[in-house]
């Protein structure tokens, strides 16, 4: 592919990242408006944590995944916000001192050091709510199966057979010598389970047959293994001020990454390999799944 | 009414009250088996919150109000087991040591006490993702159109502007000084919320207009603010062995209730009135209202 290309690509996936973020920022400050009535502080901690942060990674997966289909925008956008709260409610409650007592999140405090650790836990709560709350309104879809299908797949997509059922299984493997599929298995949970629903959210506002998401699953599974490699390789390469956070923390707690099991160049590779299949899962599509294969694409390269 | 009606009245309660706790720890059961993955202190964490303890008066009451309407014994007992998830997931986060650092509910040691702070946090997020699932599944409701208004409104119910907010006002009337109207507002979103979604749960269930609910509301309204006056008066009466918990909490930590606002004997004056009140908003039900007329009769009579 020309470099010309490849900077214009990049340069649309980049301007569609900003819009969406946007977006994903504007509804969020209408949902959670300040309140006067001893919940101030409740609704300026999960302002402080879902505004204004973040690469919005779900959420603009659900938009690049709606293009195949010719979704709204506004509907990709409320769904995406929906799994956008879910992502910061798990971060929230996962840097607490009893998770993994992280002090900086996004280049900001995090919110049990900046409203203290009650408010955290209920700020987390909170966004956790809140999410179904925008899936099951009809402004995000006037098809109630449709919105009763977004609830269901979120849900399990987070709870113990997904995301946090994942966090456990990460909290349980420190200091455990896991192997690869073991590893592959944790994330697929802890991280994997919610990026697939942020590309499967949009077969469902498709009302697409369950047999015919599965290029689409295919994709979402791919990239999200790539993203979790490469931040792995971002721990590993240590650099606080580009990740936005501690870095390193795997090591020193002594868990098992993909870069600790493979090494950083097998590593690597392995994730350029991953990008490749996600891309060719989408074969079947022309223009309209452009922003999906730079999203694969460009995914390995984020320095945040 | 004579002695040995109310002697019956009280026998049947107490019989469908068990066999609701039974149903309800049958359904839990099956949801969280246990899993052998390094998510088996999860699910062990779940376990012990959710089965086998409480009075289960969430799931009491949707099956009670399911009765008026003819709605499926099996229906009402899935919305009832996403309420009382919604329920124990806040008493795990509650009594977290951030929170309100309690050892024992239940008659058991809490969460945190029994598996750690992490596995609490954690367990509580899965039972709130749980409830949702739970609501959408068809399963519960063949109808989406119903399972989507189900999550739509528990959603509401519990978040933000229902029971975590409510949570959140709670912590902050720490040591101040509310007024009745600020402690009514403050328990109407902390613990009123979810009750009146109980009795609202079955009105959804049966397709009802939302202005036909509005006596189910009223019921559901009363008594949820008597429940909490009779929870007053057994914090104020401080026997931790009836109450399963500790006692004397409230003052302890500053906080005015409706036993420190009005005074013990005018706090169960008010609530008796209050369960006059919601008896009332039954009158044009005959014996299908029965069991909510002895739910509302003997809730401020409890022991624990």
């Amino acid at each position: 592919m020309p470099v010309e290309t490849i900077d214009r690509l990049k340069a649309e996936l980049d301007a569609e990242a900003a819009a969406v973020s946007a977006e994903i920022d504007e509804l969020f400050s209408r949902l959670l408006a300040s309140r006067e009535d001893g919940r101030d502080i409740l609704f300026a901690a999960m302002r402080h944590a879902a505004i204004g942060g973040g690469k919005r990674l779900r959420p603009l997966l659900t938009v690049a995944a709606s293009r195949l289909f010719g979704i709204a925008r506004e509907r990709a956008i409320r769904a995406g916000a929906a799994i956008e709260a879910i992502h910061v409610y798990s971060l929230i409650h996962d840097d607490l001192p009893c998770m993994d007592d992280d002090d900086v999140r996004r280049g900001k405090p995090t919110v049990h050091k900046a409203f203290g650790e009650a408010a955290a836990v209920l700020a987390g709560d909170s966004l956790h709510a809140l999410a179904f709350e925008i899936l099951a309104d009809p402004a995000t879809h006037e098809d109630p199966f449709v919105r009763s299908e977004l609830v269901l797949e979120l849900a399990r997509a987070s709870g113990p057979n997904g995301m946090a059922g994942g966090q456990m299984m990460d909290l349980a493997a420190e200091g455990q010598d896991l192997d690869l599929p073991a590893i592959t298995r944790l994330q697929q949970l802890k991280t994997g389970a919610l990026i697939e629903y942020s590309v499967e959210a949009a077969c469902v506002m498709a009302r697409l047959p369950h047999d015919a998401r599965t290029p689409y699953r295919g994709y979402a599974r791919n990239i999200g293994l790539a993203f979790q490699i490469a931040d792995d390789l971002i721990d590993h390469a240590g650099d606080p001020s580009a990740a936005g956070k501690r870095t390193g923390k795997d090591a020193e707690a002594g868990k098992a990454t993909f870069v600790s099991v493979l090494g950083a160049e097998r590593a690597q590779q392995q994730a350029r390999f991953l990008v490749t299949q996600a891309i060719e899962h989408l074969a079947d599509h022309g223009e309209e799944a452009d922003l999906l294969r730079s999203l694969a694409r460009f995914s390995i390269e984020r320095s945040h």
